[in-house]
């Protein structure tokens, strides 16, 4: 780990794609956004497009790419996606593959970039209004949850919702939900908070992905729509070819986590 | 009942100044903002302002008026404050004497009239998004209940917050959060949800004044600030003369609920 948590997200890529940093990039290049990273071939982009924007609150589209063209100019002068990102999963026909650590040989003329917002940009603001977030404290992962809750179908893409989870007592869950709502292009205010079993989630103990957080007597788990729901989709949709960083292995961007807030 | 409701404010005004109107103004006037009223001989203003100030949530302050005089021109170019309101209730020293029609006889050169934000205001707006409010629709008054939560205290005005309860299904919760926070002048977002324990309420069945309200197993509480926790203030600190409305026969003004809104 050779990155300093200060670095602006230009040096950062630089140290990506460099090989110098090969890790995930939670807490790097703080105040800017990470997005979540799908690849597709074009013959799905028109279809994934379309289900971003009827699944906004997973999905949050910060921006899409040309066909075979791995810049990103929007959201970084010098990004190319094919190097930028400390690991890369492939799948094909739905299933998971392997890891590749950069993209210079499977590259193809016909790949269509999709970046999406991520958690982390809220939970920013939610650390600078001063609410605690068990599992950053605790080194672990948020813990994720597949619903019984569907997402709105678009062309080929079609599945369930998948939530992440944070605990809190009332007066910071109150806090949390006004404070997101003021993101909508990075998940948004919560799908829902209370009652697990409402959402299909039978025990909180077994998250999807990511490890479990204790919820305590006097907090409410609140479930925000989850950056690797498109993950899940895919696995049914199972489309020649995917690619997506590794969880937690992020495209770090040029924008500012403020500049996603509403006014 | 001679009201249209769709009269305007002006018009309300006119009809309650000459009697014509006496009772409570749920829906009358729809789209502009009602008011709390409390009208505090000069030498308890300065604390009741600074109290207001410490408390925004339950006494968001829309409007002061000079003291003696009757005008809250900034709400309504004709209000005069001794006969616009339907009905008024006297303090002496703490106790609730009577109800009054106007302040006419009661009227002196050192009464000093605060005017409060209304959750009326906040309701239109939950009504619009679609949310249902189940005591509207069963025709009775919302629960308020005294908490065991402390105001800031501020001169020789301290207490316990006073909040009102509506129940609703997780994601309208999150919802009627959203909306409310961007009205802060109207109580803003709730200050409590999910475990009415936590704040002193033992038994959601027995309000402290308006009707009890059923909330469902698959039903969260929230809990907002009331604008009558002034009135339980009051009961307290004993203000030799203190003047309010008769709950729910609130001051009609020319402000439009949608002014209150931010941004």
């Amino acid at each position: 780990m050779y990155l300093n948590a200060m670095d602006h997200p230009r040096d950062v890529r630089r140290a990506i794609r460099s090989r110098r940093h090969t890790g995930h990039t939670a807490g790097v290049a703080p105040g800017y956004v990470q997005g979540n990273v799908c690849i597709l071939p074009k013959a799905y982009a028109q279809d994934f497009l379309a289900f971003c924007r009827a699944n906004p609150k997973p999905c949050p589209l910060l921006a899409m790419s040309e066909p075979g063209d791995p810049r990103l100019p929007a959201l970084g002068e010098d990004l190319d996606i094919r190097t930028d990102v400390p690991a890369y999963r492939i799948f094909t026909h739905g299933k998971e593959v392997r890891d590749v650590a950069d993209l210079l040989e499977l590259w193809r003329d016909d790949l269509v970039t999709f970046i999406l917002g991520c958690s982390f940009s809220f939970e920013e603001a939610l650390m600078q209004a001063g609410l605690r977030l068990r599992y950053v404290e605790q080194g672990r992962n948020v813990p994720m949850y597949r619903t019984s809750v569907d997402t709105v179908p678009a062309g080929r893409f079609r599945g369930k919702l998948v939530v992440s989870m944070r605990p809190f007592k009332p007066w910071d869950a109150i806090r949390a939900i006004e404070i997101t709502s003021r993101y909508p292009r990075v998940h948004g205010a919560p799908v829902h908070l209370g009652f697990p079993e409402m959402i299909g989630i039978e025990d909180l103990e077994q998250p999807w992905a990511g490890d479990p957080t204790e919820v305590r007597a006097d907090e409410l788990p609140l479930f925000w729509a989850c950056g690797i729901t498109p993950q899940s989709v895919m696995l049914d949709a199972r489309p020649s070819l995917c690619i997506t960083h590794r969880p937690g292995h992020m495209l770090v961007t040029d924008l500012k986590n403020a500049s996603l807030a509403e006014a």
